[in-house]
């Protein structure tokens, strides 16, 4: 037996989300798990780095799969592509030790919200990007952003079944991309709905309902109450996941 | 009866193009013309800048239309896009002279042919980019680009039922974005299929299997036959249409 971890790319628009549900929803496990079934020798059974609601998106998903198989693992990409669905391709397969695990061995998961500024809505990007026709303060955003660097509690930004709750933000940043504004987050680890509220919250935040001094008072404070909405699903981009360097890398 | 002016956006990735088909296939101008339907006073027929194909997008289509509703302007792009369905979004209205004709009255028109360049297939991008996995020659590609600029007979690069075929280049250029490169064109007007099948000749100089200085030799020829192939239609974007000023503006 032996380990393989994917880079994958999906479109998240009509996936009810990564992981497999009770009720047999269309899932992105469950199209590669039925993709790695058709491969003599795989285990059609993946691990990812992450999890993603309904809607989100990935640009380089990372997961792992074991396999008896013989293709070689420049091929992998190749052979599984011909199996998915076009909303779900795989860019990169790379041999790992049995110990490597892509969800336990990630160092740091990168996320991308889209924001799309602009007084009229688009037809192009209704999946792919918040659209925010209202004027935002984006040095107020940016101030807020700043405060969520570091490690914190986010039990205030957390779904109410995610615990523990503690995690390390190591790189925030918005960036302004033609009609556009990303907020770029790294963190170790990410709890369910964590990037979700922290966008809706800097949302207010940018659209002076709050001060961005409520950023550090909502950390303290724990209480998911306080905090702003969860903000919706199609602006969200899974980035990717590092790992330290292979054959390290575990 | 009044004339009204509007920059639409669509995703082209779910119609049978721009103009109604005898078959009664779902277009943009019959999405367009039905809501206009619903509005009293407007006459639900459009004319518009440009023709674009199945599969083809529009960042800024121009179109008008005749109405005697009472409507203020501003609220025009609001009203239209609570009865469009969300792959058509009404960017702007402008009132106009009755003599202002969308197509007619426009001096030019912008086109844009999205490229992806990577050796991995995109899940996210598949109906918004043209994927080439192949190594291209850019400067090639430029130089047969160069060749296009200025008043040529582009019969070598019209479907067949074009005619006259005598056309102008005003702007050519390749511009790279990221994993992307777009080549841009703006010329006084465009042919049938003139775009795509500029795009699938340049995509072969890229490629090497033939010379840039086979553009000029290709327009000298009118040939349809000695030209490149036409290039898919996912990549290809309606990016808007110039005017005179206006009240001049028509």
């Amino acid at each position: 037996m032996r380990r393989v971890q994917l880079g994958v790319e999906y479109d998240g628009s009509n996936f009810a989300g990564l992981q497999v549900q009770a009720k047999g929803e269309r899932t992105v496990q469950g199209v590669l798990e039925a993709a790695l079934a058709k491969i003599p020798g795989a285990v059609p059974k993946i691990t990812a780095a992450g999890r993603t609601d309904a809607g989100v998106h990935a640009l380089e998903m990372s997961l792992h799969y074991d396999t008896e198989d013989t293709i070689p693992v420049e091929r992998v990409p190749l052979a599984l592509n011909a199996l998915l669905p076009p909303d779900v391709r795989v860019r990169w397969a790379r041999p790992r030790p049995m110990d490597f695990d892509a969800r336990k061995s990630a160092r740091w998961r990168a996320y991308r919200y889209r924001l799309l500024l602009r007084p009229e809505p688009s037809a192009l990007l209704s999946r792919y990007a918040l659209w925010v026709p209202h004027r935002l303060d984006l040095d107020a955003l940016r101030e807020g952003l700043g405060h969520f660097l570091g490690e914190h509690d986010f039990a205030a930004f957390a779904n109410q079944e995610a615990r523990p709750t503690r995690r390390r933000i190591l790189y925030a940043v918005l960036r302004l991309e033609g009609e556009e504004a990303w907020i770029e987050l790294v963190g170790t680890g990410f709890v369910r709905g964590q990037v979700r509220v922290m966008v809706g919250t800097l949302l207010e935040v940018a659209q002076k309902k709050r001060p961005p001094e409520d950023i550090p008072r909502l950390l303290a404070g724990k209480n998911r109450a306080e905090a702003g909405p969860t903000a919706p699903p199609q602006g969200l981009y899974f980035v990717a996941a590092g790992y330290r360097p292979w054959p390290a890398g575990r």
